[in-house]
């Protein structure tokens, strides 16, 4: 895996670059579409790649390895040969959905044991596990086993978490050694920095993942509910220590007006459920601003969703969608998503376009200010 | 509205032939999608017409009626603006939802009072409040008010049941005459024969309806659970008497075997739920048998879905689709029906090829059999 910055703009640590990957080149800052199961929520994978214009979707290892297991997915030659998605993967590595099931997991040094959300059955996740499990699934990128602490832990949990995170990190490293790929194409490992929202210790984490040299950083254990302004300062925090020529992933992250400010911030890489969870309740994004398409106000609206036209559902008028949606029509969550998605793409791709142009800055600004009004 | 019949072939009482509406020429046999609430649950407007290959949908005057209402429909200028369909529409009369709401509906001359599913608020349905609501909608087929009678209703009631049908016929017609299309393109009113299962009621009702002269004849109140055998004898007592040159519809018909039987026996037009309804629970139509994408069997398979490639869905696996459908992730329902509805559009085109070349009844005889098989 390859990472050349291609621009960057006075003023601002936003950069423009390529991610070169084993199922083709990824243009810098993008957002990844989430795929838990395997496919992203109401969403073609013919429409993902010709209308959404995705470069690289997220799956999750935790719901992937519970169903349909492993053994299903190696038989069908990898997650890229079963989900018919031949772009770049990366696949989270269950760290965060397994810290999520509280009382039904147990942590140790050995690893996680959690009871399956589906049938109650038992399992453990180790950091040699996880990277096992995203050899088979297939990620062009994977993610080391880290331990997400909750928003508000005190300082002593969180450094003592970090040192959890820091051994098996140290493991995760040594078993991705160990393996190799196992469809022809080479995986990268990134590590993922947490630290709560202790400066002191993201600092410490960000000069300790460096060491492992690896092809891209991540940031964790953010965007779970602290102020948006303590997730700015600890990208910040982080940014300023990891290595400039290495793409920096912002997990979980976020809604419009936090990709913006994250990329001012030096990020790269983006993936949050939000356009689709929130497009099947009924909430668009544009840039003139958010609609909450279940108001009133849009009952006889019959101009399109988006005059933007990032995709083809954006000629849909608003008045259909609202009605699919009040209704419960499926096809009112497949086109609220399929245009969010739409949006976010386009968000990201004229970031980049004006990083390259050298127009990041100002045209930021004033996209933040119409990002956050009420339609 | 013209409907020339193209074809015929010895042996059988299958038609080829072409409807022109004001919204384009359908090629009959043909099977008309069912979008209840406007949409055809999980199918964008584009995909079902060109890769489902659609030539008429269906709405429903009682769901549309109820939401969005028909001031919204008649604000976006008609159904055809609202859902961004622009091929043939038919609309039901709501006769049939209303039936099926048993204790909270009340039957008279008048026509049918009946409470809301969605809020309890009370309606009116007559045969003219149903031709406005069409004339709103603005359907190219509109379809007349009938009492559609309980399956196991006995002959007087049947008969009382039809002398209702038949008043309000005259009703629809005159109301019919006396009103205008609202968009500028015309309208056509189909009666529907009933009768329930008497043959010489059924008689009595096709010869009473072509008084009317229309544009196309209906045969319903069939399909609700009397044996197949019944449903095919009853549409040859109707088939012998309604015109040769009108288009018949079988409405609500039913499984490919049960559509291949009716074209043999006159019919011109079907819809149906099943491919949707059945596709959502992981039942698939194919021309070498039918398919439970539940079944274990799937769970490794990771051949397409269907080889004939009749969508671009079909290129999915079936262990994929089997995984989505069992995680209940939204895709599976979408692909499902998308295949379903593209594989019953295929069939009525291949039946009319085979009309159109003299093969019809031999071709049937072997599908028949094909599709009658599990796989
Ligand atoms: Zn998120
Ligand atoms: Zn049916």
């Amino acid at each position: 895996m390859e990472f050349k910055l291609t621009a960057t703009e006075n003023g601002t640590r936003a950069r423009a670059g390529i991610l070169s990957t084993g199922h083709g080149q990824i243009e810098t800052p993008i957002f990844m579409p989430v795929g838990t199961a395997g496919s992203v929520k109401g969403i073609h994978a013919r429409d993902l790649k010709n209308d959404i214009k995705a470069q690289i979707i997220l799956g999750n290892t935790y719901h992937l390895y519970l169903r349909p297991g492993t053994s299903v997915i190696e038989t069908a030659g990898g997650l890229h040969k079963f989900n018919r998605w031949d772009g770049p993967i990366l696949t989270d590595s269950g760290g965060y959905q397994v810290f999520s099931l509280g009382d039904i997991r147990k942590l140790s040094d050995e690893g996680a044991r959690f009871q399956s959300h589906i049938d109650g059955s038992y399992h453990l996740f180790s950091p040699e596990k996880v990277i096992d499990i995203q050899r088979s699934i297939g990620a062009d990128i994977m993610m080391a086993f880290d331990e997400c602490t909750p928003g508000d832990a005190d300082f002593d949990y969180a450094k003592k978490s970090l040192e959890l995170t820091q051994r098996w990190l140290q493991r995760c490293f040594e078993q991705f050694e160990k393996t190799e790929p196992k469809y022809g194409y080479s995986q990268s490992l990134f590590p993922i920095v947490q630290g709560n929202t202790y400066p002191e210790l993201r600092k410490q984490a960000a000069i300790h993942v460096k060491n492992f040299e690896a092809d891209g950083y991540a940031i964790g254990g953010l965007s779970v509910g602290e102020p948006e302004e303590v997730m700015y300062e600890m990208t910040e925090v982080v940014n300023a220590e990891l290595p400039e020529n290495k793409p920096r992933y912002l997990m979980g992250v976020g809604t419009p007006v936090n990709i913006l400010e994250s990329i001012d911030r030096g990020v790269d890489m983006f993936d949050c459920v939000m356009p689709t969870r929130n497009g099947r309740n009924g909430m668009l994004f544009t840039s003139k601003g958010v609609i909450n398409i279940r108001n009133k106000k849009w009952e006889n609206d019959h101009s399109p969703i988006d005059e933007a036209e990032n995709s083809f559902v954006d000629l849909y008028s608003k008045a259909y969608l609202r009605h699919l949606i009040i209704s419960n029509e499926m096809l009112g969550a497949q086109i609220a998503s399929q245009h969010n998605l739409a949006f976010y793409l386009w968000l990201v791709k004229t970031a980049r376009q004006k990083i390259t142009e050298g127009s990041f800055k100002s045209w930021k600004t004033n996209m933040v200010q119409q990002l956050k009004t009420r339609l």
